[in-house]
């Protein structure tokens, strides 16, 4: 079955859009958060579970699994669907952002990127055509393009990384051999409107059943990031599904939403799982804090995940505080249920022509912290991209 | 409702028996095996995935409970089953085994045993008192006396050990004030015939609901606990199960169960599970093996675990390898899957009047190794238990 997307319904106040993606591995209505799984698991949550807070697609990345146990090896297992049991809809990234923000990098040139292994320290070498046959032995519904990601405040370097990642995605995609796979183009540009305007046209023009916006979220301002979504918008190609790369903060779900945008990962709602972090209707509450301690009420009383039916913050705080492995289930359960929710919230309203007013409802009780935005800065930002300015480019 | 225990039916050939526990929160057909929720979790399982695993009871331990998050707080949390979210049977220890294995002791007299947390290094004081008013304000279906676990060969302390633990088993039953849960005393006497002997009359006569076996499996050799058994089992009251503390790897369950005991626990299932070690019809199998990783086949064909019924032994070593969470949660179903499993078919085995020959087969098809049985004693004797020569006695 080939790749395509539905566009059914354009809000009227806002860019919001409400489609659907048909895959080999079924349909999934968009917008749509998908969690990640990095390592061919979203971290702490069996296959049950993801259906259970009601996943319908996600995300596995490239460069950890071609790196630890081998695209061969997962190909001959069957493909990433039957290796880690979810028959449903998968993306896989291209392991564009892995070598540049988790790797020790080594040399980019325009052949593509030599980079050390967090894992062991070994050398390999990412070229558009190599990240293509491992994304085709992974075997995913959607696959990415290749691509540069600079640091967003750089001009110049945004302008060569841009030209580098606009042939490597012509590259990519005359080295797909398999027409099962949806391969999707990257938007760069930084934050800067004439890069992101030229890369959505040249981009645009390749004719890719869907585009990704990368180098968002990465250390750049609220504000930046809303800007440069709204340039976009108007370059984008209607029919096509967007894909903003990165993002799953509550607030920055809603107001990407808002401004056209159809897909989203982040590992956010896992990772502040695991330190106590919890998503609720008022902003996010950390259930290390003390007055937890005796709490009997759930996280959120009108919540219908299986941690809030049945465990109170008291309990969670328990186990956050024995460190407990329960905990980290327990909480992205909630987190990913929450998000989950908030999406098909959002789907409801753009289909009832509603979608601004619930997402300003939505906003107005939700505290975002300088803590949340520092939290997520560095989260988005990987552990190396900062000290890009450092490699050396050839 | 009061604790009931219904011996159904006794083997011909062995002293194996069949029966059921009636409980304020349900009914358990023995011989069972309980998970063990050190910290009010089985490790890395919901109580969804327990029932799915076939749990009918599981244990908390009082000295973890009380030190953190404290007995008031999950009291005031409205008791155990409420704060964990298992609304079956519960049984909770009495701290007795791991102040002697797990907190830096600092004196024993015939009021308690003072020492200090694990945890935090804060000194505390068990006297059989306040062991039962921790366990009233937990609330399990079973609580158990304070007794002291002395080193299993050496006599002359084994016996001074043996008349406190008496004392201290008529103190429990005296300070026992809720009538809903059933207190259970405690055999002790090391390797000793006579000793034992005179500890299961001792207790016997005490007219407790049900009788516990402590300080076996602690770093005696399988003879030893299989004479130990023989000896003892003429002298427990036939009516009342019989526990056998401690227990957990698939031989010694059916060698216990055919010298008459009724219950059992023990870390070992879900320990060696997060180590990436799974039992398996043939014995042990070490997930971190590279023979496994290219092995397309689950842990076991015939298994019908969650885990068993979806992975592969290739994923499930490629999550050991990685350290992801998601092989310690998989492992752990498939161990307890396995040993409830194992309870199961000796349940019935003993009502069709086969368990002498289904033991036999169990076993010999089973392989132990050296390796199994060091961790074994190891995960058993817990981190201090050796070294107690070298305590204060008063």
């Amino acid at each position: 079955m080939a790749f395509r997307f539905d566009l059914q319904h354009e809000d009227k106040e806002t860019a919001a859009r409400l489609g659907t993606m048909h895959t080999p591995h079924g349909v999934v209505p968009t917008p749509v958060f998908m969690p990640v799984g990095t390592q061919a698991t979203v971290k702490t949550l069996a296959p049950r579970d993801l259906r259970d807070v009601g996943a319908t697609m996600v995300l596995a990345n490239t460069y950890h699994l071609y790196l630890r146990p081998g695209a061969d090896l997962i190909a001959e297992m069957g493909g990433l669907h039957q290796f880690m049991a979810w028959d449903s809809p998968i993306l896989t990234d291209s392991g564009g952002f892995q070598v540049f923000s988790l790797s020790n990098l080594r040399r980019i040139t325009d052949d593509g990127v030599a980079f050390r292994s967090h894992v062991d320290g070994s050398e390999h070498l990412f070229t558009p055509e190599k990240v293509i046959r491992l994304q085709e032995q992974l075997g995913a519904d959607i696959i990415m393009c290749f691509d540069e990601c600079a640091p967003p405040l750089d001009y110049e370097y945004n302008k060569r990384a841009l030209e580098r990642t606009h042939r490597w995605a012509e590259r990519c995609q005359a080295a797909q051999t398999r027409q099962d796979q949806a391969l999707f183009g990257i938007v760069q540009g930084g934050v800067f409107p004439d890069l992101r305007r030229q890369s959505a046209e040249f981009i645009g023009s390749l004719d890719f059943p869907g585009i990704a916006i990368g180098g968002l979220s990465v250390g750049e301002s609220k504000a930046d990031m809303h800007r440069m979504l709204e340039e976009l918008e108007p370059f984008l190609p209607r029919h096509k599904p967007r894909y903003l790369m990165g993002v799953g903060a509550p607030e920055d779900l809603l107001e990407a939403v808002a401004r056209g945008m159809d897909m989203f990962d982040c590992v956010l709602p896992t990772r502040i799982a695991r330190n106590g972090g919890v998503f609720a209707r008022e902003g996010r509450l950390n259930l290390r804090n003390a007055q937890y301690a005796r709490d009997p009420r759930p996280i959120e009383e009108t919540c219908g995940c299986y941690t809030c039916r049945n465990f109170s913050r008291a309990y969670l705080r328990h186990l956050v505080q024995a460190k407990e492995i329960l905990a980290y289930h327990l909480n992205s359960i909630h987190n990913l249920y929450f998000l989950l929710q908030l999406m098909a919230a959002a789907r409801k309203a753009i289909a009832d022509g509603t979608f601004a007013s619930f997402k300003e409802e939505f906003l107005d009780g939700y505290r975002t912290t300088d803590e949340d935005a520092r939290a997520r800065n560095r989260e988005a930002r990987g552990k190396n991209i900062a000290k890009r300015g450092l490699i050396t480019e050839l």
